[in-house]
């Protein structure tokens, strides 16, 4: 691992810079300073008060809300804002970035994301690493993250080589299972995976604790809470989300509608074999899924 | 709470019989004993390894495979069989049992059950303890199951007054939060609140895994590990539940098609305000309701 990062990132302390140090900015800080990649971590923050917390966090080593500041010098740049920031944060720290510098990203969703920063930063390459967190905010960042998480990494046809592998370099050692997929590809697999459980929570919480009927609230146990846990995220985060991959989230919520009007049809014939092998094949699926070791 | 007990049941010894005895029934053997209700608690098994099973557990006194030294002078007796076999049970146990003895249940749906079995038994009255347990058999019991826990007890006009009184003290004396109400008003609440996020866990697992692209097990993360936990239910209990509530869970499923399309709607006009809207009003919802302190 050391190997790879001495041959991609300059041999006498390169310098890394987080554009916006939350709970995955941070971790992306302190995971690089536990693996020896960087050599320096500066942060761009927004907020005169986040550079304390910053700094006292250990995610970095320098906190600026200056762009110029921030980028100058860094051999790798990681966009770490909400992704309707991103486009408007690759603008601006692109008159201050040097020719060398590679440039990625943490957001969600890779399509919208990648069209929008391409054409500004040519050796801009997106990242999207998978690490599901309810909690926000640099106090709560980890180095170790992204330890065995998957990071997709999304090349397109106009990326510069050296850039993609560099991306794929950083991820792998900070610890993450890196894989190259295209943007489309990426954004189609997490409206399903991703994207599809957050709404379908967030509906099911309307539907039940939107219109309570008399009574009810005492009769909502652990399922409901389980199921619905995907609902407290934040809605800004998630409107952008569902704004930025419209199109495969409305795919995604058909095929659920399609197995919720099979299960509708057994429940009005009362099939009792079509609902039995319903609840079965879904036990069975979900079992081996767990089994299968992929629960991170 | 010893009061209550003294006054309805008798003072000398009463007897309970519980017809099933897994986790539940085991449970409810443990806590009578536990809370000092029972004098002796008799089980009713259908498998000749399990009277061992259950003796060694300490939920029951005895356990046997014979109806009618089942529920010989007990006071009061527990259907704890799956809710498709409990008109048989009642049934069987009729010839045997003393005109004075109660009967309960602990069935997750209450107007199929009850319409089934107060004709057969007069001093039947149907309950429903809410203890959400993945676990199954009575290896698990516990004493202390039905602590907080709320308890539906659904009375009709036929039901036998002192029957209902003793019913409910019998889940209070148990620490049961005691709820009545109609056996309608019971099936269409756990429509909502329990039936309806077992469907959606299940169309879930449906729509990812049982279509899933390539490369897609990569990207399930614990979003979607919490959102389908309920899936891994018992499959032939689930079916009888969607067999005796099918047009409740129908309605229920209604319901949460309504709030997917209005999403949809959202999605495919790209309108943020509604989307970010729907997003805040269901974290608003699941956390007040989770401040409330109902999140057993």
């Amino acid at each position: 691992m050391a190997k790879v990062a001495a041959l991609s990132l300059p041999v006498e302390s390169p310098k890394i810079t987080l554009i916006g140090v939350g709970l995955l900015g941070g971790s992306v800080g302190l995971a690089a300073k536990k693996r020896g990649v960087a050599g320096r971590v500066t942060g761009l923050v927004r907020r005169v008060e986040s550079i304390e917390e910053c700094l006292a966090s250990g995610a970095v080593d320098e906190a600026t809300q200056d762009f110029a500041e921030a980028v100058e010098g860094a051999s790798l740049v990681i966009l770490c804002t909400p992704v309707g920031r991103m486009k408007d944060m690759a603008a601006r720290i692109k008159p201050h970035l040097s020719p060398e510098a590679v440039v990625t990203d943490v957001g969600s969703v890779k399509a919208s994301v990648v069209q929008g920063i391409e054409p500004i930063l040519p050796r801009f390459v997106g990242s999207h690493p998978l690490c599901g967190s309810e909690k926000t905010g640099v106090a709560h960042a980890d180095a170790d993250l992204f330890e065995g998480a998957t990071c997709a990494v999304t090349p397109t046809e106009q990326s510069d080589a050296e850039a993609v592998v560099k991306v794929n370099e950083f991820w792998g050692v900070l610890g993450a299972k890196v894989v190259n997929l295209t943007t489309e590809a990426h954004d189609d697999i997490v409206a399903r995976t991703s994207h599809l459980p957050h709404v379908v929570a967030s509906a099911l919480v309307h539907a039940i604790l939107g219109k309570p009927a008399e009574g009810e609230s005492d009769f909502i146990g652990t399922g409901f809470t389980d199921t619905t846990r995907l609902a407290s995220g934040s809605p800004t985060m998630w409107r952008d989300i569902a704004l930025t991959n419209s199109e495969a989230i409305q795919k995604a919520i058909n095929d659920l509608q399609l197995e919720l009007s099979e299960l509708k049809n057994a429940l009005a014939t009362k099939d009792g074999t079509a609902l039995e092998g319903f609840f079965e094949e879904g036990k069975i699926l979900r079992d081996q899924w767990l089994e299968g070791g992929e629960k991170k």
